[in-house]
């Protein structure tokens, strides 16, 4: 595990405030009322040489001069004086450092030089750093407000169970006032900043370890090292830690927009999605979705199963309802014949198919709402239940009804997730929430979290078929670790390596001279294609360097020919070592698979529909290596043109679990060949009628050059 | 102009209320209770034959007895009771009766004749009916309260420019409570129940004529008579006053859900998406987005154009807010050199392109945020203006701040669109309301607000570029309105009947020998196509009825007594009219060409990729009939796969204009041909490249029987 342990940071047992100040109009002012405010039970250090007492502490005149055990020092002083206070903390031993001095990376070059050698002078004396450029943390249970952000001033959170990280400190700010403003308790609160050190994937390390954390929020903007972020991902689902994160940049303005906002962070978005969706965290799209799914995992948990009830006192909003939970992939299912009658015996006209349409019948019955409610939940079994009661549902004695409800309903069917959707107010809403239950307006708000909760919940059944299934995430039998080497590669040698690490590929013979050409083709069996070989010509097609179809010796000799000639012309420099001739396939499903290294995320699987499908339709669909097999058919199951290999329009069925294999083939070899390799790309793929397996038709491979 | 006066209707000077009680307990008391709360100015009659007096006013035995015009009645009885009421209001000179009775068509047919009795009577008489099985109607601003809902008893409206329309009550109650809770003035508020006379459509023309209303929100399950609603859509547009639409159903669980629900109505959705979409009206998905638009719409109006600025205080929710723009399609223009160099002289780190981030710069100079946004809306020309201001907008001095700067906005950019996206208390938001701005928490609620705008904008555009161009929407030159035939048609029947009503066709022999098809082939030049003709073949391609690629004249004979052969052995009781030649047709990008009549919504054009395409990706697009040249356009850019038609990978161009005109043509046809065309399918339907023009290289069309 290489992800710190921060417990002495976010925990400290003391705190100093570099640049403690009694003028309420500096930062350094802010965290000493803070922590003294909210009663932060640990020694508070004001480091000030020209104050006796701030905010009712002795200030000291240095680090130095505290002579206790300093967990943490906050900088709250500009850049020009930083290097004179590490010196001092180093000196006094101070073990973690939060920096709000700006004037580091984001103003540019220098800054970047000055935060990079204060980082690794602080590193070198085993000081962890968060910052600079951030509005520092908050241990909301435990009373540490290491933070100089207004917000808190405007209010303070209640102690709860969401952990708060952003890289962002305005949005930190704007998300701890939305929980306020929600009722919804904190656990601690990060911002992270210019990430010298301590980066969004150490907090939510920390956080999945944390035992006040029950689900973790994060924002990110990018990320430097995303072998961290995964492993941190991990250890929170580990723990059974829910991670909603909203990662900004989607779409190319977005990225524009991001790249001259956070110049230094890398990563490419279509990979972010796959590696939130590969190691189980929920990426939500927008503020308001980033908080109901983080509010309703805080109040409720997650159901016992992905099964949603839908219960309705109109029968309109009821198709809404429905054309929702369809659009989400919700789980819809229907109730047993016995729980329908028992419906229908009370109110003939109501639906009872899923959703359940009580009708207006509930303003005369009210206790309509609770049989139903409990038939859904017992006997059809619903994980979840979303009831809508239109306006009907905010009558006092409607919303004192509800209350009841939620508690019953709770304790008689623990851990299932009840949602109303009516107008609540504020005291409506907590209510509601006391009982582990949620409200919403509008029931689309609702089926939206549900599908937030579906999604962990296919994450757990995987992650637990993982672990409990044979299939090893180690390399496959037969993908040999061939070694990729540097410079460039020919097609032919790129099929050798691939060939060599078990990925199928085309037979094919090297061809240097006619005659050896002409032999070529008979042994292999004509038809067959013949192409120019030659590490230093990549559009083989395009300078005529491909002849395909070639049905006899005498069209061999002469396809050498025309290839030579060409290759002479088009490219008289380049290094020809001949033709490189194989068997023509015929028949099968095209694909593209390839891999590549993403600097900061790691090694990206892909694969893609072939022919014109790829550019016409962006058919592709990535991974994280490594891939296995379970993972390696979903991807096959998302291609738009999925049905292609499911024996489309009377076409025979293809081979599709020889292409899961190449996938998690190719995977393995692209993570032994280290950083050697830059990308690979078998194009086309053609996966044969069942039985019959798959192949590689065409491979290129770039690898670092020595 | 189809669509009825319902002035007498919604603003009556005189009510009654057949079913009226002083027993707070019965429907019948409510409305005359709130009529008489909430002042109404016109006379009240309450009809009950064992009563004196009702909430103070006089009771009448019958309708008969008041013996006074009665522009509205009120029929708050059972079922069993209208018909003896009906009676009395026709001897009474009624105008209009609502009636909430509940027990007609929702309960099954017999339910349904009794509803369809009651209506023609009541429309002999010439009465206009609203319900059964309703909640009546409400006009705010005249305090006319023709409902028994308890909505309105747990808080009335504010009058305002919003008008409400719901075919359901408990959507339209819900609705009413929504409206109120977020301050949203009403002018009316009608649900229509079951529709046995009045309709949406009817309510929606008659708010276009209201100059109380300026935004129409219409809730819809279904439809049964699209033309009526297609001209109040347009009479909406005509005024300049938008339309919010929701109607469920939008997938397949939604529509099985809805068909168990309103089993009367009818409508393919797709094509009701299309209607929306064509006439100008915002279809929105969820009660959320119906109300933002709405309510956007009602407080600031249209803004003058579609470009939109992005301004942010935080750089991470800059890059937020341009994902959500340009997922939504907004257009997010940069600002001018000079306003960039304006903005970078203050503030020399800010993004300055949009959005635009002044950063957390502004804390320190508050005027930083004025200076900017005038900027914006004056150099740069923004129509709208989206202002992030984090958590730091919450402050009280920053809420007072932008109060005054809404006022200033409106006030020099009169008419541009302001939205302020932080916290804000129902207090702020009416403020900044009232001076005609918005405020949302979350910055997609208002992406998706300026989206709406957008299409609004869009639309009106649209609308004037037809208005004044010299393209008539009557059939185009060539198209002579060749009648349609009952029975079956042959290919070549339809080809024919195509090509006389200037759709472009394949030229083609009919042939009735070998002799003949040999000379068919001759004449029209090798290769041909041979296909078996018969009206009773539909699949001919299955039974071996088609050869194609016939190179000489032996193959033609050939082919001939094949499918001749064949036809005789698969369908021998088929009647056979020989074979049709025609000239082979090679490139091209084939596209598939439909039209077919909904029986509610009218005649729907249809427009497909060719091939698999269809079929794989679901590649089709819609428009009702009839569509110009401008609207054909659209279509074929609406493809998924249109690139194809644009020289993708190096084909040439193809000739897409000769495909719009064909949309064009083919939509006339259909129009003209009235109801004895069901469908007609021309597929494929091959459009060469550019200056080639395009043909039918087959049809299908499918008549009704005599």
């Amino acid at each position: 595990m290489t992800l710190p342990d921060l417990d002495s940071f976010l925990s400290p047992r003391s705190i100093a405030i570099v640049g403690a100040s009694s003028n309420r109009s500096k930062i350094g002012a802010v965290p000493v009322r803070y922590l003294v405010e909210h009663g932060y039970d640990g020694q508070i250090y004001p480091i000030n040489a020209r104050a006796e007492e701030i905010e009712g502490r002795r200030a000291y005149a240095s680090l130095k001069a505290v002579e206790a055990p300093i967990d943490l020092a906050i900088f709250a002083i500009p850049a020009a004086s930083v290097d004179a206070a590490l010196d001092d903390a180093i000196a006094a031993g101070v073990q973690n450092i939060v920096m709000f001095s700006a004037g580091f990376a984001e103003m540019g070059k220098d800054g970047e030089q000055a935060q990079a050698a204060f980082a690794a002078k602080a590193n070198a004396a085993g000081i962890r750093v968060l910052g600079p450029n951030c509005l520092g943390f908050m241990n909301v249970a435990r009373a540490v407000y290491a933070t100089f952000s207004p917000v808190v001033g405007t209010g303070s959170n209640k102690p709860g169970h969401v952990g708060i990280v952003s890289q962002s400190g305005a949005f930190g700010a704007y998300a701890y006032a939305m929980a306020r403003e929600r009722g919804l308790g904190l656990s601690a609160w990060v911002t992270t900043g210019n990430e010298s050190d301590i980066g969004v994937a150490d907090c939510i390390a920390w956080m999945a370890r944390d035992p006040a954390t029950r689900v973790i929020m994060a924002y990110l903007e990018g990320c430097r090292d995303g072998r961290k972020l995964r492993e941190a991902l991990d250890l929170a689902r580990a723990a059974g830690k829910p991670v909603v994160v909203v990662k900004v940049g989607r779409t190319e303005l977005g990225a524009i927009t991001a790249a001259s906002h956070t110049a230094a962070l890398a990563g490419d978005d279509a990979v972010f999605d796959v590696l939130f969706r590969q190691h189980g965290a929920y990426r939500a799209r927008t503020i308001e979705e980033f908080f109901d799914v983080a509010h309703g995992l805080a109040v409720a948990g997650l159901p016992p199963n992905t099964q949603v009830g839908l219960l309705t006192v109109s029968g309109g909003v009821g198709v809404m309802m429905a054309d929702e939970a369809a659009d989400a992939g919700l789980d819809v299912n229907e109730l047993p014949a016995s729980a329908q009658a028992m419906i229908r015996a009370r109110v003939p006209l109501a639906a009872t198919h899923n959703p359940v349409d009580i009708t207006g019948q509930v303003t005369a019955e009210p206790d309509l709402l609770e049989a139903t409610a409990r038939a859904m939940l017992g006997e059809a079994g619903h994980g979840s239940l979303l009831i809508f009661l239109a306006a009907f549902g905010a009558t006092p004695a409607m919303q004192a009804l509800q209350q009841q409800l939620a508690r019953d309903l709770r304790r008689d069917f623990p851990g299932r997730l009840v949602v109303f959707s009516t107008l609540a107010d504020a005291a409506q809403q907590r209510a509601l929430e006391d009982a582990g239950c949620l409200s919403f307006t509008d029931p689309a708000r609702a089926i939206r979290v549900m599908a937030a909760m579906r999604f962990f919940l296919r994450d757990r059944e995987r992650a637990a078929r993982q672990a409990t299934s044979a299939q090893s995430p180690a390399a496959p039998a037969g993908a040999a670790s061939a070694a990729v080497r540097h410079g460039p590669y020919s097609e032919a040698d790129a099929l050798d390596l691939l060939a060599a690490s078990g990925l199928p590929a085309v037979p094919f013979h090297r061809a240097h001279s006619r005659e050896d050409a002409i032999a070529g083709a008979r042994a292999l069996g004509f038809p067959v294609v013949m192409k120019v070989l030659s590490a230093d010509i990549t559009h083989k097609s395009d300078i005529g360097g491909v002849v395909l179809n070639i049905r006899q010796e005498k069209e061999a000799g002469a396809a050498y020919d025309r290839i030579m000639a060409a290759a002479g012309a088009a490219a008289p420099d380049a290094r020809v070592d001949g033709v490189l001739v194989a068997p023509m396939v015929r028949g099968g499903v095209e694909c593209i698979l390839g891999a590549r290294r993403d600097p900061a995320l790691g090694v990206v699987v892909m694969l893609g529909s072939g022919g014109v499908n790829v550019e016409l339709l962006g058919d592709v669909t990535f991974r994280l290596a490594p891939v296995d097999l379970d993972q390696a058919r979903d991807m096959i199951d998302e291609l738009k043109t999925a049905r292609l290999l499911r024996g489309f329009r009377g076409a025979p069925l293809a081979d599709a679990e020889a292409l899961a294999q190449a996938i998690v083939r190719l995977s393995h070899f692209a993570l032994a060949a280290g950083d050697t390799l830059e990308s690979v790309e078998l194009n086309p793929f053609v996966v044969l009628p069942q039985g019959q397996g798959a192949l590689a038709l065409d491979a290129v491979l770039i690898s670092t050059q020595a």
